[in-house]
């Protein structure tokens, strides 16, 4: 198809599309003359995941080119390429020295860890946090949040075909990127019912 | 004691505090001159409970002064003080006129929800972005996702203080502020070691 084809089917601007072209976040198509070149079923597609990570993610669009430079390159290392594009999320922060909070957490959990995992940190950031708020999670709560989380987290990797390395990595970015706004509301909906339920009302 | 310990003490710097006191967001002091007041353990308090909104939840002042008037003088329906909290965190967006994939969900899930209440718009912009982002949930998802958010929900329902209206607000608003973030990091963390013993590394 043309780029005006392109421009209708995807719903993104012109404007939008050839910069996005310009930036090497959508492979060029195939040149067809000095200033025609025709795009396919995979444009389209690479839109769609641009428009998750810059719309839905939220995520400017260096970082967006960042994700999908590891998304085409996944190292065989998954969970490394994983660590590397989930830096390109937020949260945001600088590494820390040292992570005693999310060290204890996570031996309470009996949770295997790296430690250079950028996750880490979010999770020191977190419980340091909720210190600081006066509202420390108890030993009991990280249980109970550990234990769910962990049901989710191996639903998500019995559902991800590791045998393809770049699918992988797109749905493990995707599932974070993508699936924690839906979490975070459903808990949030799941209290209004949990407290309609316990109050009686 | 004086705003000098006050700063001392909190670690806030006096010109913020002064800003606090202006704005509303800290109650004065007890005026004991036409240029001194005493403050107390409720000023700290109330210093770590704005740090916490501020620069935990990462909230503008005018939002934080909104959850602090709500846990001011919250009405006697717990939920509906809450909703009203709830609508200074993040995500914002403007109401919708219809949550069709929301409430399909949770009739999916079985749960009774008030569809004025902002967490339902969440889901469905939620939703809404990941089919956007090609990677729509399947109700075997959502089965899993909301069985699990559904137990760390019933966990903080149960260790809510009900009798104490002013307590539950602080506590639900703090409960979503402060530990959605711990939750989020908690399912990334789990990723890795559920990977680790799925993939046998």
């Amino acid at each position: 198809m043309r780029i005006s084809e392109l421009v209708e089917r995807s719903g993104i601007p012109r404007a939008t599309v050839k910069y996005y072209l310009r930036e090497g976040l959508l492979m060029p198509g195939n040149v067809t003359s000095a200033t025609q070149a025709e795009y396919g079923e995979e444009h389209l597609e690479r839109l769609a995941l641009i428009g998750a990570l810059t719309e839905v993610a939220g995520l400017g669009v260096k970082r967006a080119k960042a994700i999908l430079d590891i998304m085409d390159a996944p190292t065989d290392n998954l969970m490394k390429s994983l660590g590397h594009a989930l830096r390109e999320l937020p949260p945001y922060g600088e590494p820390l020295p040292e992570y005693p909070r999310a060290r204890r957490v996570l031996e309470l959990l009996g949770q295997s860890f790296d430690p250079r995992y950028v996750a880490v940190a979010h999770l020191e950031r977190a419980l340091a946090g909720a210190e600081a708020a006066g509202v420390p999670l108890s030993d009991e709560r990280l249980r109970a949040y550990g234990e769910a989380t962990m049901r989710m987290a191996e639903y998500d990797i019995a559902n991800m075909n590791a045998t393809d390395p770049a699918g992988a990595v797109r749905y493990a970015v995707l599932g974070t990127a993508i699936y924690e706004p839906v979490i975070v509301a459903l808990r949030r909906l799941a209290h209004q019912d949990a407290s309609r339920r316990a109050l009686g009302r």
